[in-house]
């Protein structure tokens, strides 16, 4: 990614200025106390530079919102652009493989237009990031689905829960999250996976989604009573895969009810998010249950499992199209409504996967 | 293990009687609040039956002391005998394969004599326990030593250090509970695999002991000070390895100064052991560092490598005659200070393994 600052142009570049497009940007500007607010972000203008030999303009289309980008945002610089990934239509191209007109998926953060030169790129604070790539044909399917089921969270869901968790036929996988991008793929994974699943949310419609529309065989709303209860009435067999976006108390007490040998995969941590990240909060020592039922647990990230993300992308498209798996989107209209769109994904408002649509 | 409970005899077993010995047994008279207390177990006397055919009478020689009973005393019942393993001498014997005059290592819990019939068993509350076997040939070794370096704490050490954190030459290990038994042979086995080896203890004394005599690179003293400000100058390079002894605050702030990709063995939960088991302490949530680091966490048990157990002997044996391992013990005398042992090896008094001497 070959985003460009805003700058004093000099006259000799007035020429190229005649070409150059407008691009609108969404910075950081005050270090989040808590759940951002929008005066935390700050709209900016910028005017981009004709391109070079090698490089592509590319507009938004669909932007994604995700909890990580909450986490991340401790590590960029104020002034930064927020990270993220956007599907963008390819307006002006000086790079033969990605010609005028097609659909990229890129690591583009939070822009109306960017000017890429095609390749990976390091991002501050959040890894490494992929070359763009052009969209593949989804059979139908809608492009925002590479944001989510068939991109980022739909990889993180197939790997974080199949190679961590390694579920096996007839045991019983607990998702944390569970009404969330990540979580609604991963129980319909574990369904497919001759599992039984259940979800934990924060809202019984949200449950009742997860059981009667994705085949979840339960749910627990663990901001209703005393969730370690709930889940001894719900799951008496015990828990032996436990898939965690959330961190905090609510996974101490899953891992609690968990069986021996029990797998614990842990690829989000959204309780975490929103405190000083010098300061996490306390909750329940796990490594008692650690100990005693022999479990394992092991943080995952996505971007080490890339270059196999056909090979999920290709399984879920399947399944999608076979109609065994089901997906869900909470789409937000305009690309200045991105931060509420955010902040209310940051607060649970979503059902499935949060997106913008400029 | 068929210890056989106290009982009224009938006089046709007057006869038997004749030839009865007399055990001494501890059990647990009161469940423990905190630090177990001198007054929550008592001492019983027995009269054992004679041998029947295939049982043989072991008379306890050297008995371990160790972290584990406090955790498991939780699940016996009030009124049985303590848990434990102790190295016994053949006084009496029906059974050939345990002749009079033999030592041999077994499950016969805080008691003075017993009576086994060689043979497996379950211990209510602590898992699996192996028949017991004739000591062998320790090359001039102490046998105390089989209940240490050369038993299950050795074993605990090798495997749940070499099998989970699978330390590579040059990577830097910490051990916390580094001057017990499990710890400082670990950082020994971590110094000969070529890592640099730290441990985490409760005294300058200790820890110089674990530099100056056990070869450790540093070491930090969790009482004094503060251990993230401490760990940060002691290891700016971060950790690899994290062999934990004690869970609690401790361990979380170890895992905040881990590199990604790490490894941590949990072994043993000393800071939560003289908590109530339903109601475990809070300490800072980990699970943000191991979704940032992408860190593997496991539980460890050493039953799981019973049947490997000659390889970790051999080797360490090795190590010893070699001279590069030492290994310490703390011994106290007499079968009645066993509970004082086991109160002064809780608080920590002990330097290397806590043995009770008859």
């Amino acid at each position: 990614m070959a985003a460009v600052r805003g700058r004093v142009l000099s006259t000799t570049t007035k020429r190229a200025f005649d070409k150059m497009a407008t691009a609108r940007k969404i910075t950081v500007d005050r270090r989040f106390d808590g759940m951002p607010k929008e005066s935390d972000f700050k709209v900016v203008e910028e005017q981009l530079p004709p391109l070079k030999d090698g490089e592509f303009l590319a507009e938004a289309v669909y932007l994604s919102v995700d909890p990580y980008m909450r986490a991340y945002a401790h590590n960029i610089p104020l002034g930064a652009t927020m990270v993220g990934t956007q599907v963008a239509r390819v307006v002006d191209s000086k790079n033969g493989k990605y010609p005028v007109g097609q659909h990229v998926v890129g690591k583009f953060d939070w822009r109306s237009h960017t000017i890429s030169g095609g390749l990976p790129s390091i991002v501050q604070g959040a890894g490494n990031a992929p070359a763009p790539y052009l969209a593949p044909d989804l059979k139908g399917l809608p492009l925002s689905y590479l944001l989510g089921i068939l991109g980022m969270p739909g990889s993180t869901a197939y790997f974080g829960f199949l190679e961590i968790c390694k579920p096996q036929p007839g045991e019983v996988v607990v998702v944390s999250g569970a009404a969330g991008a990540v979580g609604s793929i991963v129980g319909q994974i574990a369904k497919i996976k001759g599992c039984k699943a259940f979800g934990i949310t924060g809202s019984d419609d949200k449950g009742r989604y997860l059981v009667e529309q994705l085949g979840f065989d339960g749910f627990a709303n663990y901001k209703k009573g005393d969730l370690d209860k709930t889940l001894g009435q719900l799951i008496p067999e015990g828990v032996d895969c436990y898939f965690d976006n959330v961190a905090g108390e609510i996974s101490s007490t899953v891992i609690k009810h968990m069986n021996d040998f029990g797998r614990i995969s842990v690829c989000g941590s959204i309780s975490s998010y929103n405190h000083d990240v010098n300061n996490p909060p306390k909750v329940t020592v796990v490594q008692g249950y650690m100990l005693m039922k022999q479990l394992v647990m092991e943080g995952f990230q996505n971007y080490l499992y890339q270059d196999r993300a056909s090979e999920a992308f290709q399984q879920i498209l399947q399944w999608l199209l076979e109609g065994k798996m089901k997906y869900s989107e909470t789409v937000t209209e305009g690309f200045d409504n991105m931060v509420r769109a955010f902040i209310e994904m940051l607060g649970g408002k979503n059902l499935g996967k949060a997106i913008v649509k400029v």
